[in-house]
């Protein structure tokens, strides 16, 4: 992705024509002036009531590496960032991009990045309405992006569950590395009709793996007693395990880019009625009902519902150590 | 910034403890949840209208070096933003924050530089709702800002102005390298107060210098008439010249990173009541009515008043060159 030939870098360009040649690459997810790029700030037109807001960032080398094409890298950016809304109940409204790169960056990878982006908010309706550019040294390459969203429904926080709530979480786990770290949906129809269901009693998306993330979920005093067998296990999760010699529940715990939503419902819904109503609203999202919470006797978070004994994975991706 | 020694280090701690440390440093200027830091989304009670976006990033090597304490670092990494806000005429509202840095940064460097944001973060009343950390190489940090604001008036943009207008500045221009790159007070209140004037026809704030910058107010067919000797040198544009050998005005007009407000005001504008008003208004703030905007006859941007001949300094900072 980067150069030693500074004709074919973005520094041949400069950033004033980088930034214009952006702006053309992304055509019409950049609406016109006031709203879209080109002035100090972006003017938008934004509903009274509770917006939500969200960053997160995409850096070579952390996130994707060269395996990932330029084009999947762009829309894993985005994408993230509408796992985020989707783990609200919210909807996407705008964004803004900030590219931080070395000049040896080839112009055709980042004209390929941006084609990802820029499809990616063309499905997802979302506006792109301004950003940053700025330098790294050479071979270094990392983006943001911020986006704003709306609420139709009281937020689906993390910290709603209950005793006696059921677990669920969508699609398979493990194994993300293989593909779906950047082939994923994010699960924004779904978190909308979990918010206006009056179901659900808390929502997250998983992104550093269920080991790490149903933790958020739990109350204090509390546990969650998990049916081992219904964890949905990806295809990537058992051939990981294959390579690893790892059992492929391990990998389900702890890999992590999951992207799917891990949420809780309440004591009193009628779970085969909610589960027949989701079957029939999202035919193509699995859901899986993984557990309960109850009342943390041991001090451990997680159990094996039939055994009662703890499960073994505590941990799963943590940046920086 | 950076250490060999991992105790004294960010990757010590770890991301979920160095979020929990930097939410402690940060204090009041995080709202209690659903608004602030904690799940995945920050929600915060939007007022209906206009609202505008911003962001900008600051980058080690980039926009600041050793020379800039980590406190000055942070709390420029917010006046950045802060300035575009002034640069619309708009009231800040909420900050998403971004950390892209090796593990080797040092733990009381960071917490300096937090300490900078939670003070103008304050001293603005700007809410932190809510970030994103990220790993770099060793030896690398950048920090990007997103920041939501609020229009009271219809915003003031860079596309307002026409022939006949008068061109002013704010403060004083150049060798902010000096001190004033990180030392500058965004013109916030300023801003606010040219919005709900009536008279100000098109307002941008000065970051890559009046050569870059001027050119974005000038409408098509239009030159910059100017007063070359109203044109406010800095004390540091001075000494600079005194050690680059070249013209105090070269500085002042290229050297960048004034974030001082460029405006125009409208023609029919009684000037002498405008002055009046705004030094009542603003005592400390210095305005300089630098030019005037007028027909493009030989194709150059900028014209000596006086002389009619065009000026030399066409050029500010460029990134990515």
């Amino acid at each position: 992705m980067f150069t030693e030939h500074k004709e074919d870098s973005i520094g041949a360009l400069g950033e004033v024509r980088l930034i214009a040649q952006i702006r053309d690459w992304l055509g019409e997810v950049v609406p016109a002036c006031p709203e879209g790029m080109g002035d100090d700030c972006a003017v938008v037109d934004a509903p009274a009531g509770l917006q939500i807001l969200t960053t997160d960032s995409l850096s070579y080398g952390q996130h994707f590496d060269d395996t990932v094409s330029a084009h999947d890298a762009g829309a894993k950016l985005i994408k993230r960032n509408l796992s985020d809304i989707a783990a609200m109940g919210g909807r996407p409204g705008y964004a803004l991009l900030t590219l931080l790169c070395g000049n040896d960056l080839r112009l055709d990878w980042l004209a390929a990045f941006i084609e990802g982006i820029r499809q990616t908010c063309r499905h997802y309706n979302v506006a792109l309405v301004g950003g940053d550019i700025s330098s790294l040294p050479k071979g270094h390459f990392s983006s943001v992006l911020s986006l704003t969203g709306y609420l139709q429904y009281p937020p689906l926080r993390r910290t709603g569950a209950s005793k006696g709530d059921t677990i669920y979480v969508t699609g398979s786990l493990g194994g993300s590395i293989q593909h779906k770290h950047h082939g994923f949906e994010p699960r924004l129809a779904e978190g909308q009709w979990l918010a206006q269901s009056g179901a659900c009693s808390a929502l997250m998306d998983l992104t550093d793996g269920l080991a790490k993330d149903l933790r958020e979920l739990l109350p204090p005093q509390c546990a969650a007693y998990l049916h081992m067998e219904r964890i949905p296990l990806s295809e990537a999760a058992c051939q990981r395990a294959t390579e690893t010699g790892r059992p492929p529940l391990e990998h389900a715990f702890c890999d992590g880019e999951d992207y799917e939503l891990l949420f809780t419902v309440k004591a009193k819904t009628e779970l085969d009625r909610f589960e027949a109503d989701w079957a029939a609203r999202f035919p193509g999202t699995p859901l899986s009902r993984i557990g309960q919470i109850g009342a943390n006797e041991g001090g451990k978070p997680y159990l094996d519902i039939k055994t009662n004994t703890a499960l073994p994975w505590m941990k799963g991706y943590e940046h920086l150590t």
